[in-house]
């Protein structure tokens, strides 16, 4: 079996990921999710240290295409007897095409929220996400997204709510990493004069365990300067505790 | 005139640091102020670059002492038309004692937020903030920060207003990701049971200019799960405008 049908083999430092297309998104070419990458991330920390990913930053330095043959490294820069940070590289070939850091530790255990999670209908009462490009639908093989809700602060709010769990064999930690990446799905809805959104950086940490695989995503765009884009993901389990708080910049793109 | 009266010297890819008492703060040892390794990481990519701080991603080791020397290296790792990516690393001595990963850029424009800035009273009409300890009060040296408000969305949300401007001779960049780290400041506030919240990382996304130099900071904790803890810092000018959004990651010591 392939990744992510199998995690990587715990004990290694470097591992290899094949880029097919139900690990791709893209509107003109086919590109390896960004969520996907994150998701890598996560699963060659954990593997490469024995522990539970709490906190992974990564910059996307290149577009990965499928068919790309994709190569995670990782180099132990503190061992300690909690927590370790390693610096994670991915490569094609010769070039460096995404950098992260990952602190990795005691799995996260029930955590306790300063606010309350957002009020939307369970999963099997939701409809699936759409989807710009046709390219982009073979994502649908392993994760399944629907609509939630629009629950928001006030009527001009960018704010939507989904649902997300992954299909595929990865651990808890690797699927929040993964389904953090919809900010560049809420911004594309709410700024129809952006063509792609391509993510600059991403960081995902993780403050509890999640009660079932099914994720509740509250995406929101906090500002942007016409060039650029910030915007969070609040991620709770579905008894509404929370799981894990993610932060995106994006390059805005914008149309001919 | 040492750092930061005069900030690092373009052009460069090293850079030197002289840990003072001014930089530092402490409940029982005084420690590098984890903002000032921040502000030096900003620094230091906006020097070896010649570009502007737009993102900033750093992982916190070891502590780092009053009196130590701390070499700051840039590695770029993409030279892109408009944006680099930079490697940053701290080191005292031998010992790595922080790294970093920052995305620099054309200067942050005039942004717009999709929230409201929390409504205050102006800084000359705050009151100083008080420190914990006798060792952290040398940072008032070079900044100066007010409690500006307790706008809360509910009763029990653990959420302060800070007004905070620095008296260096640094860049808007470096202030910001230098006041960004206060998230410990008020986790150490609403946690009595708790010592002290070491930061693991720390991540500031920049969207927007600043009018002037006071900056608003919207400090907020999101969750916990008793050994970790996760907040954040919404940052405003003082016309309201957004300025940027940070996120820290933080380890909590309990009370003995």
């Amino acid at each position: 079996m392939s990744w992510p049908d199998a995690p990587f083999i715990p004990g290694g430092t470097t591992f290899e990921l094949q880029v097919e297309p139900r690990l791709c998104g893209g509107i003109e070419e086919r590109s390896l999710f960004g969520g996907w990458t994150l998701a890598a991330f996560a699963d060659a920390a954990q593997a490469a240290s024995g522990r539970h990913l709490r906190s992974l930053s990564a910059a996307f330095i290149e577009r990965i295409p499928d068919g790309a043959l994709l190569t995670v490294s990782t180099t132990a820069q503190r061992t300690g007897g909690q927590m370790s940070l390693l610096r994670v590289e991915a490569t094609t070939g010769d070039t460096l095409v995404a950098t992260g850091q990952a602190w990795v530790g005691p799995r996260a255990g029930t955590a306790q929220a300063t606010s309350a999670a957002p009020v939307v209908p369970p999963p099997d009462e939701c409809e699936p996400r759409s989807y710009a490009g046709v390219l982009t639908r073979g994502l649908t093989a392993l994760m399944d997204v629907r609509v939630a809700g629009v629950e928001r602060g006030s009527a001009d709010e960018p704010r939507t709510q989904l649902w997300a769990r992954l299909t595929s064999g990865l651990s808890f930690e690797c699927a929040v990493a993964m389904v953090s990446d919809h900010v560049p799905y809420l911004a594309m809805r709410v700024m129809p004069h952006v063509r792609t959104t391509p993510t600059l950086d991403a960081s995902v940490r993780i403050v509890g365990e999640a009660a079932a695989d099914w994720l509740l995503l509250d995406v929101r765009l906090d500002a942007d300067d016409g060039g650029y884009a910030v915007g969070r993901v609040s991620i709770w389990d579905a008894d509404g505790r929370p799981v894990a708080e993610a932060q995106q910049t994006m390059r805005l793109v914008l149309r001919a």
